[in-house]
């Protein structure tokens, strides 16, 4: 696997979490996009090569929505940016880590992207995410 | 802040865990490191420009333990590059963020340190990280 893609961030709200991050970071949001099929309102980050990514669930039943009942808000999961992610997936398989997709699927910020399950890989919830 | 410097992971064995890393991000450890001060043994794995920090206690009493009661293993802080410090310290304060430390510590892998707390950064233990 190549670099960290993102650090994806559960917030309970887009707006003021979205100000609290750029004082944090000292950089302004270059994005936002709405995610219908994840059920998440995304804003991004950029730090150096990396991204943050915060989402807010659209939702009651977004996992995002059910994170930060269980959680309260924090970091969600961890991508990493991947060349080929059907090889990566493959791979992942074979080394016994379970996917929560057969198949890659349409993410945010136009790319493929699949994730790992955390109980397969010590508590993280892991994102392959592949350029298209 | 440039780049994530590190991901910071607790887990409960690190050598277990070191190898499920190593199947997951298909590289090996590049460095074993015990930091006494904070009572923890760690190890690093490389990914692209980011590295991911696998944090184990050795005492019962060190945060990495606390963490793992509390919440279980997983992602335990986000590591950003900073080239000043002392400088980025000054710059969260005075936007209002809490810093765990006065004066920048010494870490692991040669580096001065200093937290910001979760509280005041939306639920994610942010580690401002210069090197020396």
């Amino acid at each position: 696997m190549n670099k960290i893609e993102h650090i994806g961030i559960a917030v309970a709200d887009l707006k003021s979490s979205g100000s609290l991050y750029e004082k944090l970071l000292n950089t302004t949001i270059y994005k936002l996009e709405e995610v219908h099929s994840e059920g998440v309102k995304t804003a991004f980050l950029q730090t150096g090569p990396n991204k943050i990514e915060l989402l807010e669930a659209t939702s009651a039943d977004s996992p995002i929505a059910k994170f930060i009942e269980k959680k309260g808000e924090g970091i969600h999961h961890i991508a990493f940016e991947v060349e080929d992610i059907l090889a990566e997936m493959a791979r992942l398989k074979n080394e016994g880590f379970i996917l929560l997709s057969d198949e890659p699927k349409p993410g945010a910020d136009n790319k493929l992207v699949c994730f790992v399950h955390p109980k397969s890989a010590g508590g993280v919830l892991v994102e392959l995410v592949q350029s298209v």
